[in-house]
């Protein structure tokens, strides 16, 4: 079969700061309201960006990581809801195009609709007995084969943009004799797929990461990717992993840079009536936005250097990644809430978005991999690379 | 006038980690004896590495600041006090590759002696009266016309490898009646000269940073440079900032790396009697290295990237070098001080180079831009640039 | 005139676990409406604790500043909206037990009240235009002298318990020639004053700290306290900056150990499958709880001393004060900043309460004195007291 | 048998002022050269405070905790070296009044000495092998019973003031069929004893750390302590515990006030030629100062309140003691570091005590317990506790 693919929109990142400045105008209203930003997500297709990384075989602009990251911080600067959810798609389309996994069928209708509306793509991984499947351990949620048809029946949680998405991969096992596991491709429209609104969470309200049950959700035989015995690694490649570290770091530092930015507004604008002059002019606050400033553009060149390097195939430079976000994500929690201790009660109260920014950049904490998971995994790595080193200790 | 110039040999950094090994076996005993590590530079000299940043118009290959990075991120992990004479001489031979500045045959003869042996370079500029020039003020070190000749009086403290040094670049005003400031050139050999060994440092301590002495040194009329108006900015631009910056943040992530591989190889080699295993198999230590190893491997990307960024010329790049320094000391520092704290007292006995490179690294704080005068400024431009944006909070 | 005042009910210590458990039980409930906790008030009521400051000569027991910190530590770890009120009603009877200041008459009509329902009292000092008053600066809320009386009128912010008060202590200054400034006694059901409902912040919301507004509202003229000419300190002195400083930080040590109980269940309940014992078994939770543990009891043991110390009138205690509020406000911050950083999404989820506890510990910042000042105004005496010491370097 | 013992001088704590003065007039000199204080030590036993801690009842005059971390804070502010062996003098004379535990007779020949010169103690327990003791294992050093007497032969490191005791309670095991473990009392001029000078470490130079080679050492019968089946504490208890953190912790703490009052003096005194003011006037040095002073305040009010709360029985406090420790050592270390961070070259020149005081409180995380183990063990407790907590969540 030969597909006739549509040519998408190519991305327009001259777009960028307007979209900032768009989501920007209306994340308070959809954090207040826990509601999902859909005409958010509407400008984000309409700019070409939420099928940026569609390969160019299947009539995309191929764009790689560098871009990705340019384009997930101008996002979460404004709305970080609309770039996690934009990153997710993105990433699925990345790692289509890095090597094609999806079958053609589903792959065609995607790509198509992808060129009309906006498509949203994610891949259901977390379930509730679990923890996180990254850790270890098979899906609960199960594919029975009957009469030709796979169906599905779970509970996934932390399903970001459940209420917007209209692919769901979901992370299952099959119920043969010998349990393979990979991903099966849900069309989120599909009888016995619910959503509940179990999402109330501190930051990231409108995300809508709520939960998905499967009740026997019919699945065409072949719709599926990644199907192996256990043990797989589901795509979870070092490639895959830096896209999503260094992805969502970039968000993340987009927080921060809204945060800062408010803040120099705010100094700016904060006339004290003993002191007769803005709060911009004195030393403290300069050197305390000198702290943020030079934290952020670090982070910033950090992810970007390295994106960089990942996308050129530097050997090593994937496994830096998750490092990256631990320090990437520390910079931006760090810089808010240096933000909110400087300013006192206005960076508190709920009419200001200093504490928005707060609660939302304490998720980035929360996205695999963990601090705690990737330290060990990054000291063991470095403690093996040294036990022939030559500078090595003798004799203690 | 058309100098014959001699053809030096090229960096050779295949012979970077060769290098760092030799360095690193004679660190101990220098740190102790408080002298200078001459046979170390001349390893340097063979290598070609210290002539590396001369200009191919002046016979050199015109290695740039990612290379340089490279280089004394490699020498500072073998004997810090050896890296920062190189830094100084190569940062004063690219000083001249970007801009010549040096008289002709000042210059020749520099040129002709380096391809025969180390030829060390460093810009005398602090003053005990002055704290340092760069917050302000005029030198007291002054330069009278005397029957044609310069004649140079004063003090310059903290003098990099004065005993080792064939030319100083004194910073001095002259007595004329409107007063200029720049360079005089300086052989070291001149009489007038003396060096006044004051050097007893926690750190750095075979660097013999020492005093020069300056009674009446005669210079010849035309050795001069950048010799202009006060409030010039003596080749203290942006660009000379980002290599001064960027270069000796790596130097100091070379000393913290070699504080790294000791800790390793003394992880693995430890082993309890109460545990019967190394300590290289607990999870603590393990992610306690994974905290250093990430720290440092974030700092050396991004000093890495920006010096790219210098060279390639882009827009920013060397304003956010402060910056780096910054962020990058301060990773120096902190994985050196956490390896100390965990290893107890092998970390703190001096038959162990854990305490010298927490001793040296210590010393990274100190140069120029010191950590409180470049926050003030990037804070200030930060908020500068902020002024007019549109994210920014109204009716406050 | 010699009053006729009631015995109020002494102070019940034992009740505090009792109280601490009540409170906790509907402090999500309240957060979430942002409503005032008047049953919790009750509560406190019922236990003696709201007088347990007043003097013996007024027919109280007297209660101390050691006392107080574990009153509002227990408070403060079941609700510490309700915590708040107490404290700004304990430290006005506290301050009166010091040095009478309220004239007769309402002083009866209060301690008589008392005796029979909650009645909370606070001082109303900030307004828009200053910022603090405490940074200098004259109240724009102004005192008419008609007919007799005062008739006040401006607006104060920041008025904790605002709704449920019954008598502020407005500060403001007199209209007369050379102004006077001191508290107006003013009951909370008087014409002419209006609550608005602005309090919308992130934490501390059941604590309805809203605007009170003050229109030509009339006041007895001999009801005021402390008038005198700008500049007094409005009972601003040491001991009640000791009884602010302590007894505030012991509240927010309070809500950081509600949230180490929390989070100490949760590791203890929580069983991941992977694992198959709890999080409480492992020794990097082990390690954090400890550090939790160790940061909150040595802050309490220093509060506590301090508060015992301030109580015995020893020299400097209550100096040392305001330093011991930077520590217990830094160690409740962080202690459950590492709780949320520890739990993932867990401790991000509305469904449970540490994600309430890190917004109400974050208020701990923002009450005078805040870090800034106090740091500054520390360092200073601490440099006026080395001025002349004997160990002072010479001939640097 | 009855003893006759002689009459302590009392301690004079009014003496600590100018013994402070006088032991730091020779710090630097004896840090210098790694040389024992031996005239210091003289000076502390002139003022009757080497022996402040022997109960009344061996003519001593009981000082309790509380005065010796008094004692222990002034010392470590003059010299740390003499403070660790009158810190392990006290412990060992406070031990034996807790309960007796050492025979008579060299009991008496102890406490006369001591009436006469400085007579020091030190419990020897570390060797080479072990890490250690406390973190378990049986000591490699072997009494043997020859002709009615011990025979001793081992090897102890880190053995405070080793050239300078006078007795050294040596922690070994016997070697009968059941082997005993507990401390042999040895005299140090015994034969077979040699000090290998094998101390040079970073800080507390002039401590004297050195090993202690036992060679057949004879020792009488009855000459032991706390000889029992392994497993027993060696005296090890709660309170012993609490001796030794907070006195330890008070030490370094006057090692870091001194580092303190050299920075305010600097301050004082430096006037940059561009600024025309102290340093001191600086509001950026006045927080500075402010941050040490706050942390050091806090800390020794701590220390201060747990030793009156362990002299006073409170329950749980002897057990708080290592996590005042933890507190007070950070507070300590931290407080020195920033100090050298704030006035650059002048804190790490070895003209200026700065960088001593800053070698010697790195120090303080060394001796037992140390940070790990101590956060494990109070997290564990901590978890322990809260097993049953009412407030513990329910069905998560």
């Amino acid at each position: 079969m030969t597909l006739t693919l549509p040519v998408l929109a190519p991305p327009d990142l001259t777009a960028l700061p307007g979209l900032t400045a768009a989501l920007a105008a209306r994340a308070a209203e959809h954090d207040h309201a826990a509601s999902f930003p859909h005409e958010g997500v509407e400008l984000v297709h309409r700019a070409g960006l939420l099928t940026a990384t569609v390969h160019p075989r299947h009539g995309g602009s191929g764009a790689q990581l560098a871009d990705t990251v340019r384009i997930l911080r101008a996002l979460g600067e404004g709305d970080p809801a609309v770039a996690l959810v934009t990153a997710m798609t993105l990433f699925t389309h990345a790692a289509q195009a890095r090597a094609p996994h999806w079958p053609e069928q589903p792959l065609a209708e995607l790509l198509a609709e992808s060129a009309e509306r906006p498509v949203l793509l994610n891949a259901l991984r977390v379930e509730p007995e679990l923890g996180s499947p990254v850790r270890g351990g098979l899906p609960a949620t199960t594919a029975q084969l009957r009469n030709g048809q796979w169906e599905l029946t779970g509970r996934k949680i932390f399903s970001t943009g459940a209420v917007a998405l209209r692919w769901m991969l979901v992370w299952a096992r099959t119920d043969e004799p010998e349990p393979r596991v990979g991903f099966f491709l849900v069309r989120a429209d599909r009888p016995g797929l619910t959503i509940e609104p179990t999402w109330d969470h501190l930051g990231l309200r409108a995300s809508r990461s709520d939960d998905v049950l499967l009740d026997a959700v019919r699945v065409p035989y072949e719709h599926t990717a990644l199907l192996a015995a256990p043990g797989a690694d589901g795509g979870r490649d070092a490639t895959a992993g830096a896209w999503n570290s260094l992805g969502l770091t970039a968000l993340y530092l987009g927080v921060a840079r809204a945060a800062q930015h408010w803040l120099t507004g705010f100094l700016h604008e904060r006339v004290p009536t003993a002191l007769g002059v803005p709060l911009a002019g004195l030393p403290r606050f300069q050197s305390a936005v000198g702290e943020i400033d030079i934290a952020l553009s670090g982070a910033e060149r950090l992810v970007g250097a390295l994106a960089a390097a990942v996308d050129a195939g530097e050997p090593g430079a994937a496994e830096e990644s998750a490092g990256a976000k631990l320090l990437g994500t520390r910079a931006a929690i760090d810089a808010v809430q240096q933000a909110v201790a400087l300013v006192g009660n206005h960076g508190l109260t709920r009419r200001h978005p200093l504490q928005r920014h707060l609660r939302d950049v304490l998720c980035s904490r929360v996205h695999t991999p963990q601090d705690d998971t990737l330290l060990l995994a990054h000291g063991r790595a470095a403690l093996h690379r040294t036990t022939t080193n030559a500078l090595a200790p003798k004799g203690i």
